[in-house]
C-alpha cells in the first residue's frame, strides 16, 4: 500500500463472515516488501463459481487457466499472489500457475482445475516457483484471517484496502454478499491490475452465477475507466457456497432470482467505484450519464468515449465546465449523434442545448458543482431510449508522477 | 503563439513561392490578441482542389461546407480565422461562415463555392460576423505576406510556426509544393484542431489531387496522434494552380504522377511531424513501427493502440524501457496478436522476443537511446507481412499544466 491515502478514500466497511469460505494470508516474499503478499481462500466443497477476464489478447497463464476452470463450474480454493503479474512470461509462468494448483490440490484433495489462481505486479518476471511454493505452504498453515487483511494483501499500490457487501432475501433465507477487489494504483515497471472476488453464501448453478456474473459485469466493471489502459490480467471472480440453505437458483424463474441478481449488481458497482476512488492521481470522481441513444450499447460507448477523453479529464480536474470537450468526444465517439440534437449539463444543469449553448447559461452553480470531490457529466444525445452510466477520475500531474518521475 | 517554445521545434525553412499563389493577413480581433488573425490566400483561376476533413460527427461548418465545395473540385480562395472555431453555434455559425465565402466570392467575382473557409479557436461562440466582415475586408486590401507570416497567423497556441517544401519533376517541369500547418497547442477552452494547406503549382485534375490526397492523408496525418482527442474542425486542403504547365496529371498512369505522389506524401509526413513536435507539453518525438502485421491497416490500429496508451507516454516520458506496457497495449487493441510470437524493442534493440523478454538483453544501450529527444519502439507481431509506422509524442506534467492548470 502506499502512504499517500487517495482523497476519494472511504473506511474499509465491517464485513461479515461467509459461510463455508475461509481466508488466510502469508508472505511469499514476492518482492523486497516486509507485508504478506499471498491471499489463500479456502471454500466449502461443491462451491459454484463464475468468472469475468481481461479481453486482453497478452494476458497472463493465470487468465487462460482461470478462464479455463470457470467452464466446469466448481471452486474449492483462491490464490492471489501480488508483487508479480507473471504475465509475458511464457511456459515458465505457466508452469508456476500448474504447481500453485497441484499444491493446493494435494492438500485439499480435490481436482486441481478447482483452484484457481490470479497474479498481480511485475510483468515479464516469471513467479519464482520455490518462493511460491513456501508461501502456499505458509498460508494453508495459517490463521484464518479478516476480510481488510485479506483486502491489504491482495493490494499492490493501491492507497486503501477496497471492500463491500451486500444481502438479499432468496427463497425466505438471507442471503449476504461479501467482496474484495484491487486495482488501479501502479508502479514502475507494473501494470494496473483489477482483480476482484465476490463471495456468497447463496446456493446457485454454477451456469446461471456466470449469467448474472457477466450481465453486473457489463453494468459496473466494463463502465469504469482510469486511462483506457487494459491490464493483461484483470479477472473478477464470484465464489458461492450454497451455505445459506436456499432452494439452489437455476435461471430467472427461481424464486429470488431477481433479488440476488440486484445484491450482486450492486456489490460489483460498490466495488468498481472503489477502483475509480483510487484511480492513479484521481481527485475527483466523475459520473458520465447518457441519455437518448439509440441503443444501452451505444449509449456506454459514447460514456467510455468522455470519460478516456485526455482533455475532458483534465478539464474536470483543472474545475472547468468544457462543455465544447465533452461535445468533442460524443463526436469522435463512432456511435450515431447529431450534433443538432446533443445537449450537454453538468451536475444536473444544461449548459448547451440541442447543439448550442443556452443563451441564458449561469455558470455559477456548475462551477461550484465542479468544485467538489463528485462530478457528473449530463449528455442527451436526443436520438432514443439508450442510456448508460459510466465512472472515471480526472487526469492529474498525480497520474503523471505515478507513472513518468521515475527510473526503472 | 505561446512563449515557451517546444524543445522539438524546428526554424521555419525557406518556403518557395508558388505562381498562382498570394497569401495575405489581417486583424479581425476574434480575441483580445494584437496581432493577425485572419489569412487569406488567393488562388489563381482553375486551381484545382482536394481535402480531407475531420471524422467527428460534430464537426463545424467550416467542415461541412468545405467537404461540399470540394465536392466541384475548383478553388479560387482560403480564408483561415484564429481564436474561434466557430464549431458547436447552430445556425448563426453557419451564417458567419456564408457570409465570408459571399464576401469574397463577390470581390473576386468567382462563385461562392471556390472560396474555402476554416476556423480555428473557442467552441460554441458563433464567429462574430462583423468581425469577420472588417477582417476579410482588410485582407483583400493587404499587400502579400510571407509564408512565415501565414503559418503564424493561423496558429492559436502553436508554440511555433510550422511550414515544410517539396519538390518533383513532372512531365519534364520542375513543380514545387509550399505548405503550412498549425495544430496541437490548446488554450481553455480551446480545443486543439489541425489545419494544414498545402499549395503546389502542378498541373492536376481535382478527382486524382484528392486521391493522391486521401492516399497520402492514411499514411501520415492518420498516423499521428498527441492525446486520441479528434477536434472537430481537422481540415486538410490541397490546392493545385497548375502554373508549372506540365501536362495535367489525371491519374496514375499519367508521366511523372509517381514523383508527384511522392512529393505530396513527403510533404505531408513532414507537417504531421511537425504537429507532433509541438504536441502539448511534447518533450520528446516518437515513432511506433509495427511489423508482421495481418494487413497494414491492422498494423495502424496496433500503432495507434500502442502512441495512444497514457502508461506507454509516460513510460517514455520517464525515460523507462518498459516493454511490459507495450505488450499491454498490443493486446488491447483488438487486432490479431499472438503472446507467444510478439517481440518488442526500442531504439532497434530487442528487448523481448517471441513472448518471453530476452534473456541476454542489456538495458544500457536502450537507455541511452531513450534519453535521446527521438525515440522508438518497434513492434513485430510474427504473423504476416502488414507494417505502419505511427508517430506521437510523449505524455507529461506539461500537458496536464496546460490542460488542467487553469479556470475557464
Amino acid at each position: 500500500m502506499s502512504d499517500a491515502v487517495s482523497p476519494l478514500a472511504s473506511p474499509f466497511p465491517a464485513l461479515p463472515a461467509i459461510a463455508g469460505v475461509t481466508p488466510r494470508i502469508a508472505r511469499a516474499g514476492y518482492k523486497a516488501w516486509g507485508r504478506c503478499d499471498l491471499t489463500y481462500v479456502e471454500l466449502a466443497e461443491g462451491t459454484a463459481v463464475a468468472g469475468v477476464f481481461t479481453r486482453n489478447l497478452c494476458c497472463s497463464s493465470e487468465v487462460e487457466l482461470g478462464r479455463r476452470n470457470v467452464a466446469q463450474g466448481r471452486a474449492r480454493a483462491l490464490v492471489v499472489n501480488a508483487g508479480n503479474s507473471n504475465a509475458f512470461t511464457g511456459y515458465r509462468g505457466r508452469e508456476a500457475v500448474e504447481q500453485i494448483m497441484a499444491q493446493v490440490a494435494d492438500a485439499l484433495g480435490c481436482p486441481a482445475d478447482e483452484v484457481f489462481v490470479s497474479s498481480t505486479g511485475v510483468i515479464g518476471v516469471p513467479l519464482p516457483k520455490d518462493k511460491a511454493r513456501d508461501g502456499v505452504a505458509a498460508a494453508l498453515a495459517a490463521a484464518p484471517c479478516t476480510w481488510e487483511d485479506a483486502a491489504r494483501t491482495i493490494g499492490t499500490t493501491d492507497t486503501f484496502p477496497k471492500g463491500a457487501m451486500a444481502t438479499a432475501l432468496v427463497d425466505g433465507r438471507k442471503v449476504t454478499l461479501a467482496a474484495i477487489i484491487k486495482g488501479s494504483g501502479m508502479i514502475a515497471p507494473d501494470m494496473a491490475t483489477m482483480l476482484g472476488y465476490v463471495f456468497t453464501d447463496c446456493a446457485i448453478a454454477p451456469a446461471y452465477l456466470q449469467d448474472l456474473l457477466g450481465e453486473a459485469n457489463r453494468r459496473t466493471f466494463s463502465c469504469i475507466t482510469v486511462d483506457s489502459d487494459t491490464s493483461t490480467s484483470d479477472t473478477v471472480l464470484a465464489f458461492a457456497t450454497g451455505a445459506a440453505g436456499n432452494a439452489e437458483l437455476s435461471g430467472p424463474d427461481s424464486p429470488g432470482a431477481d433479488a440476488f441478481a440486484a445484491a450482486l449488481e450492486d456489490i460489483c458497482r460498490q466495488l468498481a467505484h472503489l477502483v475509480v476512488k483510487d484511480g492513479e492521481g484521481a481527485q475527483k470522481f466523475i459520473a458520465v450519464s447518457v441519455s437518448g441513444a439509440v441503443s444501452d450499447d451505444s449509449a456506454r460507448k459514447v460514456g467510455l468515449a468522455i470519460a478516456n477523453s485526455p482533455l475532458v479529464k483534465t478539464a474536470i480536474a483543472g474545475e472547468d465546465a468544457n462543455w465544447g470537450r465533452v461535445v468533442m468526444a460524443v463526436g469522435k465517439a463512432g456511435e450515431p449523434a447529431d450534433r443538432d440534437r446533443l445537449s450537454i449539463g453538468f451536475g444536473g444543469i444544461w449548459a448547451a442545448r440541442e447543439g448550442q449553448p443556452l443563451p441564458d447559461y449561469d455558470e455559477a452553480p456548475v462551477a461550484a458543482h465542479l468544485k467538489g470531490r463528485e462530478v457528473s457529466i449530463e449528455v442527451d444525445l436526443g436520438l432514443g431510449t439508450g442510456r448508460a452510466t459510466v465512472w472515471t477520475c480526472d487526469l492529474t500531474h498525480g497520474y503523471i508522477s505515478i507513472n513518468a518521475d521515475y527510473r526503472s
